[in-house]
């Protein structure tokens, strides 16, 4: 027996979650939503959207975009967004490691 | 800004969470399953398949179905489920406390 869990934030409906994280973190190594889109294996539109809804929800700006060019222009985050991120990593973090604890004290002898 | 989890239990598949819960709990407090379906708003069939399906992911009966008769007959909970109960009520109870503290320390400044 094993046990699974999803967090996510909400303000207005699901405003942060597994999703959006994972994409803000490619685009913080590629600098670019274009690539990491598809290093996620999802359209440029749909990244842009996931990110939009919790730009939206959340009340603030996660990318500062940058003007296209030859290039297709670029991508970073912003400081709320590198701000929101270190938030999340520690309170997932944490409870990753504290549901692993409390899981095997009531399923562990099964 | 708020925070919302799902917690379930996995064993070849999706075991035991909420809905299967809920329906345990309705079932132990009406003495039936066709009763609890009822009050649950679903239809007899659905609630006899979830059951169904936690119970062969979970590898044991969560319920005592007694023939019918004139009032359709009864169900009551298995040793086993009474126990799963317990542990997952335990579980998720304390997952709920210590998740509350940490978005508290992580997002309560916001």
């Amino acid at each position: 027996m094993e046990f699974r869990y999803r967090i996510w934030l909400e303000n207005n409906g699901k405003a942060f979650g597994k999703g959006p994280y994972e994409l803000l973190k490619a685009v913080a190594s590629c600098g670019s939503l274009n690539q990491a889109a598809r290093l996620m294996g999802m359209s440029y539109s749909k990244a842009w959207r996931i990110l939009n809804t919790s730009e939206d929800r959340l009340g603030f700006k996660l990318l500062l975009r940058e003007a296209g060019g030859s290039g297709g222009g670029g991508s970073c985050l912003t400081p709320e967004a590198l701000d929101l991120l270190k938030r999340y990593e520690g309170f997932t973090g944490e409870a990753r490691g504290m549901l692993e604890a409390l899981f095997h004290k009531y399923f562990g002898q099964l």
